[in-house]
């Protein structure tokens, strides 16, 4: 039975766990094992470090990562591994209305990609690690599609309901 | 010997072209095989649909979008596939300093993330795809490493030619 | 009798029904028939697609649509009908104040407009589809005149109630 | 014959003329009878009073109104007449890049809307009125589905001609 | 003895009142005679060109102007009188946190100037206003004085108590 | 004869020169006499001190400030007088488009309003000061009703080429 | 005993102090000597101008000086003294969101810097005092190194947490 | 004769060179002996670490930090050495109009500060390294009272010529 974590969820700190929180349980909810950690690029940089360069061998395969204000976070951890970073941009207290957080996690240099999702969009990164495992998996690939047609179903029930409003 | 694309890049109008030949040069460069088309989520909605509909079965993994202004062009392809969707906010002539670009292709609603790169970041686009595309590929991997490795290798020339000055 | 809708109203999100109701209440006050759906440019593209295509068959004169965040909704049904399409911007929960609403509904490439109004503002939604309709109406054309009388009557009545504070 | 002007589009300074001629240049395309004027708000404050009261009796059916910086010219129009006013913002020599443009010809109080197009979108602001002419017009509805076809068909041949590159 | 007013303060809705009292209250403080209106430059233009017209002839000095959101009353007040006007942009509810405000009263074009003050700086428009008259009134002149001065004895006392904490 | 200055312009910079020159010349055109200083807040703020409190007693009414970046030349000045200060927000060389200059000018505290213009808007200024002296003196208001009759004119011609061509 | 304040913290008003208080808590923790005041830039010039040419005569080390809005108040001092100057941007509440406070601190002119920290970050402002004065005494050096274990320890702990949860 | 570095000039990119020239300048012109780099902190993270964990030790006071877009370079430096580090925004080719910069260097979390200076500041910066050296060291403090001087003669004789035109 594989329960090695395949999907690594990282924050700047643990109160971004509230937002964090939706990507784990959407995959956990999908059946993708995960592990969760607080690591702050700038309080404990070579815990990072050692995190970042030891993923692949630990057989993550997409590193999800979040941060507000100046959100280093996703970029630092980016820097220092080959595997696809998402980074969830988080608008916490210290944050200019998430600004500061979304331009310093997308606006990474030429070679050094991090997918950025929307602001708190914590469990579009969780989605969105499904799709890029899905790629090489036809039964997650299924769940994706079962998914998407769970939303459309939603979507259609609440426009009946208003229907008869 | 499979020539079948993997990596699917569309743009919003051909005038994107000077951008978005960046990811496709890249990812020639690491021998990913690639196509390239111009759609318009507004002047051709329903190719879009087609398109976007058929892309897993015809083999596409990843799918690069890029587009300027109201860019709903990456944000319409991934309401329809469940394949990972990369969407690359264009500065062009008709978009407010990229600000229009950016946020209408990172803010996706829950459900349907957009992974978004940096204004005009194609080239980003075409590695992270090749990050996603990577994670079950040990060759493609170590290429991504050899990247990286040849970025820093850049980077430690320019700091000693620097010295020298 | 004529009660065949002709105005339709969608938003991207029964959510968003708080603030749409504004342009259906005040339609309905001056008789115009409307219908009401709840529709996701990227839950239910098909849907979408099917409702945009059908609206000039199904006597629809103008189409008003609300959504927030990367609001794609107004743009994607303006690409698919040649009616005109009134667009609202939603501060909704997942909106960075309303600016990616109001800039991915306001900044349409070329050939497809979307007539935005003010954020939130679906009163005004409805009025200006009143207005729209009015040109080819003599007694909706009055309505509207008696609209702007009794708007300014309220104001003089209030400066008068300031002037014996 | 009727040659009567349906629409009349007016520019808050003549230096606004090279944008606004798109909108003229598209209504004449199709056939539709124009004026064109350059009347400033902040100038001739009385002019624009006559103009905007007089319009409807004139025979005009909707009216477009472009401005830069503090723009306030289509909201005093739109103040001042029943029919729908279409805003353009204008990115001119004074303006903030463009957002005091918008914003002051957007964000129109309750009661008084203004159906703002993309800065500088003065073609789309023809287009707009053509939709807004063709709702109670079957031959001018027909040429709107055409010039949408003809849009789509131009992306078409672009896209063929991406793809033998 | 002189009761006619001086200043005129206007506002574009009573909505405004708990803003634009704060001019008030400081001119009546220093005994400047003030009349106060509520007049909106889009729903009873008429009224405000009536009264822009006037306001020379009825021995008005200075005008104050505060509105919310695409804010154009100080500016069409601006338009139709050769008095100085003070512009007040208001955090209103229909404002995007002021900046639609700032923006359509500040970026007047050239040739019809608004004095602005800050968002919601009501107090400082009344002062503004006080130092405007004062430049031809001796008295008025000292008054202001003994105002900046009371200002500096209170910000001295509190810097004495918070040493003493 | 009285040739003593009634307005002074002052610049943070002699860089700033170019756009505070329109202050000077229109107050030249309309028979002001005025001062003209390069005097730095930050630089020789003692200057600033000596210059904004004798500004009174050399006759001076109406100060005009001019400067960019982190523009605190208006509002230092503003401290030191009790005399009216007109602002101009400058899109200098080390400005973010204009918006440092904008806010560090207008978003004065309350007790020390500064009477702000439009970016690089120093015509503006000078217009402004013409009015403020006006209020005292029959002939300059005549003046300034000639200014705006002669803007009106000038606007009425252009439309008149407008129509002809 | 050495008594002597060596940073002196400032603040525009008392208002400021729940905010500026906590760069005076960690000082006094680390046990560096302050002095804290409460003075206007804008309601008493002269007492800052005296503050800031006394402040190295009276042994002062390093200034910090917070304001919101307007923020002149760390530009004028650094203008008046060569001492380093740390500026603290405050969102007070009238300030537009902090932009106002940032812009007006941190874009000062060549030749006049002020060190800004991040809005309303008030105790780095006091760690980076304390880094300042540390590169001239070891054993501050010392307490600064042993803060920045305490903070990695903090995180690390708070790590483990979460990963018992 | 002391030699050693005191002062580290770092920069993301060698392209940054034109602007981070200017603090090197600076504090060469007044005898602080300097050191200069281009480290990127995403290209080559190790030996950013390597380079800010032995600072210190090297005899470095004081890090002069400079990047673009998703600037993280000051922001990471600071995270491992106890030394004041100065962070200089770089309105790059990649960078939205320098906004990204700013934020990802300026809104750091608490415990991090960098001494952030304006958009493009690097003179600044250099200046502000001088500030904090001279604070032990009274011969610097003098030299940096003779560079205000020059500053404040320089403006004075600009003065003198803009009077004399």
């Amino acid at each position: 039975m594989d329960i090695k974590p395949k999907v690594s969820i990282v924050m700047g700190s643990t109160s971004d766990l509230p937002v964090m929180k939706e990507a784990a349980d959407f995959l956990k909810s999908v059946g993708i094992p995960i592990e969760i950690q607080a690591l702050s690029a700038h309080r404990v940089p070579e815990d990072v470090l050692q995190f970042a360069k030891s993923a692949v061998d630990r057989g993550i395969k997409v590193i999800i990562a979040g941060a507000g204000g100046a959100a280093h976070l996703p970029g630092v951890i980016a820097a220092m591994t080959p595997l696809p970073v998402i980074g969830v941009p988080i608008k916490s207290s210290n944050s200019i209305d998430g600004w500061d957080s979304i331009l310093s996690i997308l606006q990474m240099p030429s070679g050094i990609p991090v997918a950025t999702v929307a602001l708190n969009g914590a469990k579009n990164a969780g989605i969105l690690a499904l799709q890029i495992i899905a790629i090489g998996d036809v039964s997650l690939m299924e769940k994706m599609r079962l998914f998407k047609q769970d939303l459309a179903a939603k979507v259609r029930k609440a426009n009946e309901e208003l229907q008869m409003m």
